[in-house]
Parts: C-alpha cells; sequence; structure tokens
C-alpha cells in the first residue's frame, strides 16, 4: 500500500480547486481518498475552504470525515452548517460516533438537530446514548449490534441477522437475549457457518460471555478488553438487559489518551495540547505549573538564605545546590513513574510498607554510588575532607528522601482517588527541591558544624 | 460480569492445593478461570508451583498462560520443561504467538523445540516468522489467515473456508488472491452470509483492500490501524503476495507498549522495567540517568564556582540557581515534550524555523509573566533594585533559550533517525540546569556590572 502522505503541493491544490469552483475536479481528486485523510486535509484548509468540501461530498462520506477531524475545527464546520446540514451528517453516523457528535453542540442546537433526523428509531438511540458519561462504557457503546432470540432457530436467525446486519459495519459476535433482552451469550458467525439451519439457537449458544456494565469506567473497559484480547462487548444495563456493545476501535483510542493524559502530566503539561494548538491554550497548559516551579524556586531561596552564615567559608555547598535539586528531582520522577505506571497496568502488589523499603533500598543503593563519585570530584577540587564529606552523605539522604516522597505521594492520590498521574510532573520535582535543599544544608550543617 | 480479582487468599489456596498434591481439586479451582487471570496467579506463585500447574492443566489452556505470563517468569518455566514439552505447548498456539515464545528460548532449545513439533506445516510457518524483525509487520503477523481464490464461486469458497476457519481464531476478512497467491482484494463474512452461493468471487470481491509490507515498521502498522479503524491487516511480500495477517489485538500492545516506553525516557527510566523487578534490574534502569545528574550537577557547580567573585556581594544571585535550573528544565521538558507527541503522532506540520519562532513567542510571554512576579517579590525582599532586575531579566532569558533547546533536539534527533523520546527526561533537563546557569550569571554580571 502506497501510504497516504499529506502534501503542501495536495493542500494546494484542493484550495485552488475550491477558489475556481471545480467542483468536478474536486470530487474526482477527492474520490480514491479514505475519509480519515480527507480529514488530514480539511484540518489544514480555512473554514470557508472546509465547510465547502463538507457541503460538496456526500454526506456518507462527509459524516465520516467529520468524526475525524481536529475537534475545534469540527466546532467551527459545525456552526457553519444549518440544523438540518448537521442531521443529514448525524442520519449517516452509528449511533456512537453520532451521540459523540450531538454532545458537542450548544444545548439549544442539540434539540434542533435531533428533531431533524430522519430516521425516528436513529434519534431515540442517540437519545439514549446522550444520558450517559463520556467515560463510562455507555458514552463509549454504540446501540448498532446483532442479537438473535434464544428461541429461534439458526434459520430464522440467519434471516433476522441479515435484516440487523446491513445496519452494523462490523459483524463481531452475535448476542443471544431472551424474551425479556436479557443477555445469555454468545454466536460467533463461524458457528453459524457451520452448523445445520434446523438447530436451535439455545442448542448451539455459548453461554459464558464476557460484558461490562453500563456504569463501568471507559479506563476499566479498556482494561478487561486488552487484557482478554475482546475485539467487542456487549454493555448490559442494571438489569443485565444488552443495551449496546463496545468495539476495540474506541479502546484503542481510550488508551492513546490516557497515555498521552499521562505523558504530558509527567511533562508539566495540564489540558489536551497539541503542538499545533494556539499560543494561548499552549500557555495556559504550562504556564500554571511554571508557576508551581517559581514558588518552589522563592521557597528554596528563602531556604539558603537561613544558611547564609555558612557562604564565607563553604561557599562550595551553595555551588552544589542545584545538583542537590536535580537529584531529587529526578529520583522523585524515576520512582513516582514507575508507580504510576504499575498503578496504571493493575500491576502493583503487596503492601505500601513493603514499596517503601524497597525503594529505600534501591535509593540507598544508587545513592551511595553516587556519593562515593561526588566525594572523591569535590575531595580532589576543594581538598575538604568536611565539605566532601558533608555534601555526599546529604546526597545519600537526599535520594533516599526523594524516593520516598516519589513512592509515597501516588499512592497516597491513588487511595484517595486522585489520578497519581498528576505526581509525576513539577509536582514532585518541586516539593522535592524543596525538601532536597533544606535536608542538604541541614545536614551539611550537622557535619561541618557551624 | 464479576471482574476477576486476585487475593492473596486465591494464591494461597493455590499454592496449598499444589502442596498437598490436590490435583482435582486444583482442577475444578481454575476450570472456569480465563487463562489470562491463571496468568496472574503464576506470577505470584514460585517456579516449583507455576511449574506443576504448566504440567497439571491442559496444554490448550497453558500455552495461552504462557503467553500471558511476565516474560522472566516465562523464560524459567520453560527452563524447567523438556524441549517436548515445550513444543506441545506451541503446537497449541497460532503461528505469532509461537514464534514469539520460541524466539526467547536460547538457540540449540530452538531447534530441538522446533524438531519436536507435531504439525509439520505449522513448524515450517513458525520457522518462517523467526526470520523477521519482531518490530516489523512479518514479526507481528500471523500465517493464520483465510484465504480464497478469485476463481472459486461462493459455493467452493464456502466449503474451502469451513476447512480453514477451524485453524483460525477469529474471521475478520477472507483475503482474495490469484493463482500466484497475488493479494486481490477481500470478502467480509457478512457479504458471504448475502449472496446466492453460485456467484463467482471475482464478481463480488472488494478490490480496494489496505494492506502493508512485510518490512514495515511495526509502529507504523499500528499508525495505518488505528487511523483507518482496521481490525485486521493483511501483510504482503515483495511481489505483493499474501503472506500473513496483523489482527488489532497485537497493535494495542504495540501502542501500549510505545507509549510505555516515551513516558519512561521522559522520567528517566531506561529499559522496560516494572515495579515489581528486582532492585538490580530498577538500578540498571535508573542509575546512568542519575549519573547523567551529577555529571550535570558538577558542571554546574563548576560554572558557579567562576563567578565566585559576586558572592560576597551578590549572595542572592546564588540562592535562586535552584529556581533558575528548574524553571530551564521545566521549560525544557515541556517543550519537548510536545514535539515528541506531535512527531509520534505525525501532527507536525509547517517548517522547523517557524515552530522555533512558535516556542520562542511562547516563551517569551511565559518567561515575562514569571519574571514580573519574580521582579516584585526579590525588589521587596532584597530592596535591591539591580538584583532583581539581573534575576528577573535572565529568567526571561533562560526561558527563552530552554524552550529552543526544548523544540530543537528532539526535531534533530528525529531528523537523524534516533528516537526523539530520549530528549523528554534527564538529558534536556540536565544541559538546559547547565546551559540555564551560565545564562544566568553572565547576563546578573553584565547588569550588575562586576
Amino acid at each position: 500500500m502506497i501510504p497516504f502522505k499529506l502534501s503542501n503541493e495536495l493542500i494546494a491544490q484542493v484550495a485552488a480547486h475550491i477558489e475556481n469552483k471545480k467542483d468536478s475536479l474536486l470530487l474526482e481528486l477527492l474520490e480514491e481518498v479514505h475519509y480519515a485523510d480527507i480529514a488530514e486535509i480539511i484540518d489544514e484548509l480555512n473554514l470557508e475552504e472546509a465547510t465547502y468540501i463538507i457541503k460538496l461530498l456526500d454526506s456518507e462520506k462527509t459524516s465520516d470525515i467529520l468524526t475525524e477531524v481536529d475537534d475545534d475545527v469540527r466546532e467551527k464546520i459545525l456552526e457553519n452548517l444549518s440544523a438540518k446540514e448537521i442531521a443529514e451528517e448525524i442520519d449517516e453516523l452509528d449511533t456512537d460516533d453520532a451521540a459523540d457528535i450531538i454532545s458537542e453542540l450548544p444545548d439549544e442546537r442539540k434539540q434542533e438537530v435531533i428533531l431533524e433526523l430522519e430516521d425516528r428509531e436513529h434519534a431515540k438511540e442517540i437519545v439514549e446514548l446522550l444520558r450517559y458519561d463520556e467515560d463510562s462504557a455507555g458514552g463509549l457503546m454504540a446501540k448498532e449490534l446483532v442479537k438473535v432470540n434464544e428461541n429461534w432457530n439458526v434459520l430464522t436467525c440467519v434471516k433476522e441477522m441479515r435484516k440487523q446486519a446491513e445496519e452494523v459495519t462490523r459483524v463481531h459476535s452475535i448476542y443471544v437475549v431472551d424474551d425479556d433482552d436479557i443477555l445469555k451469550g454468545r454466536l460467533s458467525l463461524k458457528d453459524l457457518l457451520t452448523t445445520s439451519t434446523r438447530t436451535n439457537i439455545s442448542d448451539v449458544y455459548i453461554p459464558k460471555v464476557d460484558y461490562v456494565n453500563i456504569n463501568d469506567k471507559a479506563e476499566d473497559v479498556a482494561k478487561v478488553m486488552s487484557k482478554y484480547d475482546l475485539e467487542a462487548i456487549p454493555v448490559v444495563d442494571e438489569m443485565k438487559r444488552l443495551v449496546g456493545r463496545i468495539t476495540i476501535d474506541d479502546i484503542v483510542d481510550v488508551i492513546r489518551e490516557e497515555a498521552e493524559k499521562d505523558y504530558q502530566l509527567a511533562a508539566g503539561i495540564t489540558q489536551d495540547v497539541e503542538a499545533d494548538d494556539s499560543i494561548w491554550e499552549l500557555t495556559r497548559a504550562r504556564l500554571p505549573w511554571l508557576f508551581l516551579g517559581l514558588l518552589g524556586g522563592i521557597g528554596a531561596a528563602a531556604i539558603m538564605e537561613g544558611f547564609e552564615g555558612m557562604i564565607s567559608k563553604y561557599a562550595i555547598l551553595f555551588f552544589f545546590t542545584p545538583l542537590i535539586a536535580a537529584m531529587a528531582g529526578n529520583v522523585g520522577v524515576q520512582s513516582s513513574a514507575i508507580i504510576v505506571q504499575g498503578l496504571a497496568n493493575d500491576d502493583l502488589k503487596g503492601s505500601i510498607k513493603n514499596r517503601l523499603i524497597k525503594e529505600m533500598l534501591l535509593a540507598t543503593l544508587n545513592g551511595i554510588a553516587l556519593a562515593i563519585i561526588l566525594f572523591i570530584v569535590v575531595l580532589i577540587w576543594k581538598d575538604s575532607f568536611l565539605a566532601a564529606l558533608a555534601i555526599s552523605v546529604s546526597l545519600i539522604i537526599v535520594i533516599i528522601v526523594a524516593g520516598i516522597i516519589g513512592t509515597f505521594i501516588p499512592l497516597f492520590l491513588d487511595k484517595r482517588g486522585i489520578d497519581p498521574a498528576i505526581a509525576t510532573g513539577p509536582f514532585i520535582t518541586t516539593s522535592n527541591d524543596i525538601f532536597g535543599i533544606l535536608i542538604y544544608f541541614m545536614i551539611a550543617k550537622l557535619i561541618i558544624g557551624i
């Protein structure tokens, strides 16, 4: 496959065709292009051009394009469309994508669009999906699925399925329900192909079926599906009635977003920003953490001033504060990141106490190795045994404390129900900087004895 | 669904049954447990207990269990099994999982195991897969797939499919090939169910089919599959012959691993470690980065010594070095993380120059905001206009330089074909610490004039 590559030439060509209103050339140019690729093109066009394309192409294609363009691009394009035009797009979409798009609209428009939807059954299902929290199984699921009654035989089942399957993009499993719509089991398409048409469904279905509850968290659904390698999972309500299904492609998005969020938090970036966002959005995501760092730095300066008396004889102590702060920060980030990742993967076993003891051992080991090097460097450089001893002993203690803080804080946050990932970034670096410098000077003072 | 929860009681119970050799109780206890959950239990047992379970349970189940246990647990269990026992496990696995496990064995054992494999066709396919780099499409793919000849009709096709489908866990698409095995297109199971049996395959197949080449990188396959929401993709060789297929569950693992690796690098952890790894492994993953930080800190100390002359009159400058270093580090990590993420998502458009200009603007904006606060704090605290000016002006410059370095380095590494993610962690923090402190003192000296 020659992968699609977005080029400036292509974008320029599309823009030129739009300007000259060469609709047929435009249609020809875009005909063979996948909707996900057209979405990339649209992300690069201005709003008028983008709207032009959405209005020009068939809504079967544009509806899919709209699900793939950047959130802010979609918001602006939808502002440019009438409620009826939006409804035409929505009519083409599966219920989950439809609900996602409608939920982004301003409240009054939501209702206008829903009223304009042609397929009333579809509309009802979308309205139902709008009720659920977007981070829950209900918010992820689609209403499109293939279900059969346990009392049917294979022939009825195949007939019914053909009808239902037209609505469903991909059939993974056929779900078996009883007369009350309660999930009883599943059938695979493969089984259906290999069973005689007279057989009763109740004789062939697999009663063991994994499912999630409508209120389960999206993150937990992702864990279940990826742990058990599921490609689709049925969703049941409080009465165990089959209400929808979640497919793996939505879960891939959940996993990606989860990973990106953790990564950004570790790097000191709040909110979901991208390199191409505006300077204003990027500032809002970055400045608060920098401000926290500023406060930490002022705190560190205040601590150092408290030990100003040592500066005339032991200026060298002050020269090593960046080293101490950096080590405290690095160790804190390392240990917190490992804990956060362990929590995310449900990999942590054993008690908090054991974990702290292990981190202490590890930090002591690392600390001693680094302190020996530092001791030799300072001794050779300054020829002061006391200074070298003070700096390297404090380094060991600082590393141990930083490791303990880095291990404890995410575990503590997690127990409190707070996302532990916030503990990996500037939060831990800043607090470790301050603690590190304080401990450093206290121990140095003790050893040197001024 | 009541999700499986690994409890200490369950592990103790399993261990007790093993000790008392209560095989039937053990079989009963584990019968309803999913293999992925049994793998979690085994990860907690000691080697003898783990081997006992593997030898006790049916190889249909244990083969799947072996694919799910921790790498080091698997390695030890396999050491405890004979080549014949391993071959029995391998015989049960799909070719991709089989090849993954065999590739972990020591070279001489590899051959022993392969010779013991019962199904010679299967063995040949596994040997073929062993040839490919594990980070390529060839390394991810399985040989199990359903393919039909374009010259068949639907009836022949269904018959052939039934035969092939027994070998294939999940049928996503039926691939259509010509007499030379060259990929021509695909058919969906759904289409097959809704087409008359007399129809020729060549009349109904969809000629447009996404595929990847056998040498494509795993990361790129993940991008294609998640961009186009594919659940399976065929793999072709250099002659466009169909040689295998990759399913989405393998891609989920690629995405997870990719994200974890980037996250760990950002946190200053090399290698793939987990919280439960040994202290020795964790040290190896963490110490090199800390050593880098140590070198950086010694460099910073040397720079500060060069400006020792200012210490008597402007000790305050030295108190703010941790702040300067922290800000330089934070800004560097923020900007590099955004670039690394943009590169990973193929989201970066526009030239490097434009990106640097944007980061400069952003850094200037953030820098000025923070510098104003710092200026006021220092002025009130020390009542020295010159010191306040020197510290806050240098803060602005340091932030701008840190932003530029953080933007430039990952872009540069990426152009050179080096993973830019290594630029997000201690590497960028350390270099920014040194540059930051150097710039800080140079500018302060210039402003204060000593």
